[in-house]
């Protein structure tokens, strides 16, 4: 029988899981034509996308105290820059392979963090916000993550070709 | 000092909070002819993501044990009907008002549950699967529905103008 604190950790990491589960199956369904072509006119590509999620996955590995950014470069690439400022972006295959490492990464750490370390602060929040915000935690850094990842993955859905209504 | 089950259920409510203001946002800030386009071609209209939001807001009355749904004939237009199957739908100030009336009621029966109550079942999950699967709780919906928003939340956006990336 699990704990309520194991319990919303459950939740919280399920959601998670899911959302990357639904990316990984639908990133793997697109052709590199179609990461290449915008989620609707004008705006972002399914690569800028693509490196965009990476990124911000990647940057997760530090404000959750799990280490260093495995690919610190896409930040400004993906995250400070729009899409079409930069000519020199990672190909589709390489960005579909750190997009797997960083996830397989969280993942990994995720299963040997305890459920007390959860509740303790991330590295984007002060000890001094945090003693007045401890809602600011490392498993809120994961529900808003979650969050972040649903909305791009709505837009993504757009690469495919419209034979339903998504 | 909140319990720590007080904290998950606001880390939970704020997730839930904020989307629902963006959203709110941006329906306010779009125009009925902005909000007749498709997010992209070939998509959902932004009249029909109103719709669809507001039904399947309305059935977390229900759902949750709050009530009956305020606008249960919404559900079959919007959830059950894909877009431009029917053409007999309400008009976007009536979409809009009934989204504003299903939030607002729904605020206002969270802010009556009871922490205990957030983790007991809600109506869609049978007594059987919830003593197997407890985290199928009502505040695993909110996460759940949060999710759904941040998705079409993220399709939304492409109703206005590509002045910006987004």
């Amino acid at each position: 029988m699990k704990t309520q604190q194991e319990l919303f950790i459950k939740m919280v990491l399920d959601a998670w899981n899911i959302h990357i589960k639904r990316t990984d199956d639908l990133f793997n369904s697109l052709s590199d034509e179609q990461l290449m072509r915008e989620a609707s006119p004008g705006r972002n590509r399914g690569i800028y996308l693509l490196g965009h999620l990476t990124a911000i996955h990647d940057k997760m590995l530090p404000l959750l105290g799990l280490g260093e950014s495995l690919y610190p470069e896409l930040y400004e690439l993906f995250v400070t820059s729009p899409d079409k400022a930069r000519t020199d972006i990672p190909s589709i295959s390489d960005l579909k392979l750190s997009w797997k490492k960083v996830n397989s990464a969280l993942t990994e750490h995720f299963s040997r963090i305890t459920p007390d370390e959860w509740f303790r602060k991330h590295n984007a929040v002060s000890e001094d916000d945090f003693a007045r915000e401890p809602h600011r935690n490392k498993l809120n850094l994961i529900i808003n993550r979650t969050n972040h990842l649903a909305n791009h993955l709505g837009q993504l859905i757009f690469l495919k070709p419209p034979n339903r209504q998504d």
